[in-house]
């Protein structure tokens, strides 16, 4: 059974519609679903990159674009109280020696809560009210965010993503290294998954060989 | 009949896959299509952003996505002779003070010699080539690159896109100023010309208006 590991970080809307599809797909293709937090921040800051949300246009483009996919999926989106936001206490409840079995419930509790009540998702109260209302312990898994193990395993979780070739989130990486990046990326990570990846691979590589100039300034 | 602008670089994949497909769909919804050359290096350096092609992993996955998309469609891509190019020459070719009533054709001749066939886009005698087989004088409008006005049409095309908005290529902005970015728009691109753009804005103007903080470093 493949497995696919689902990188993401709550901060990204991309990473909420995604994450709404990614169960079922995985489901329908026989792969394990491994969710891995890692924080979209330090990816960017890795690759010297700007988020879309630092970028005044893009920023407003990206809310419309999600908007629009949200309201043609059904999802009653509303986007959280503030954006961006300091995603890393969120980040480590969803975390399995935090959250344990209850790991799919509580992503998706804490996605929702953010990008369809409109929840402020860095706010440890609203946080824990999301766990409480699955029934769980919130404010024993928010002491659990401090322990220095869980802050170890974020940092670990996003390091082995970055080394694994991501930029961004949500990418979603099969064993056997392919990558995929993005929401609109499922229809080819669903193709790869029943070994009907298209990609000519020396195509490739012949065209990443080549030569190239910095941009004009 | 809506306009549709069509910004863009040769220098961008993205943009010659949505060219290849904006023509049969401005038809298809009777949008008059105006292709606008603009300089995407200048829309990187306005927002101080990175190219996809200067990230090293985004560069390595904008291609295998790249070349999965042509393949999909059909498209036998082989990439340019080299990557990044400077286009400048390139993109004012495909002015309309210089392909005149030849722009459609020219534009699609440049863009398939560099994806399609692996030619380098930023080497005037490629270029003439090119110019040449569409039975054009390729020494005539490469002389005419070099015409103050033309550089300038090139600069305005590119600053207006910035004004409307624009952060990367391809861009489309229809003529109430809904702008989208990138081939996998086109969808959301055909739904507004046909009056059935999903987004709400109301929410969306809500959700632009909260505040945020900056991504922890």
């Amino acid at each position: 059974m493949p497995t696919v590991r689902f990188c993401f970080d709550v901060i990204s809307p991309f990473a909420w519609l995604a994450w709404k599809r990614i169960g079922a797909l995985c489901e329908e293709e026989g792969a394990a679903l491994v969710p891995q937090p890692v924080l979209f921040g330090a990816l960017l800051h890795h690759h010297g990159q700007l988020g879309p949300a630092e970028i005044p246009a893009k920023r407003d483009y990206t809310f419309a674009q999600v908007f629009r996919t949200a309201r043609r999926r059904g999802l009653d989106m509303r986007g959280p109280a503030r954006h961006p936001f300091n995603p890393v206490t969120a980040l480590r409840l969803c975390l399995p020696a935090v959250a344990g079995e209850h790991q799919h419930a509580v992503i998706d509790a804490i996605f929702d809560a953010g990008w369809q009540r409109g929840d402020d998702l860095s706010d440890p109260t609203a946080l824990g009210r999301v766990l409480d209302g699955l029934g769980l312990d919130g404010d024993a898994m928010l002491r659990e965010t401090r322990d220095p193990a869980v802050k170890a395993t974020l940092r670990a979780n996003t390091d082995a993503a970055i080394a694994a070739g991501a930029f961004g989130v949500p990418t979603m990486i099969i064993d056997d290294g392919t990558l995929f990046w993005g929401d609109d990326s499922l229809d080819d990570l669903r193709l790869a998954l029943r070994g009907q990846d298209p990609l000519d691979v020396t195509r490739l590589r012949d065209a990443l060989r080549r030569p190239g100039d910095h941009r004009p300034r």
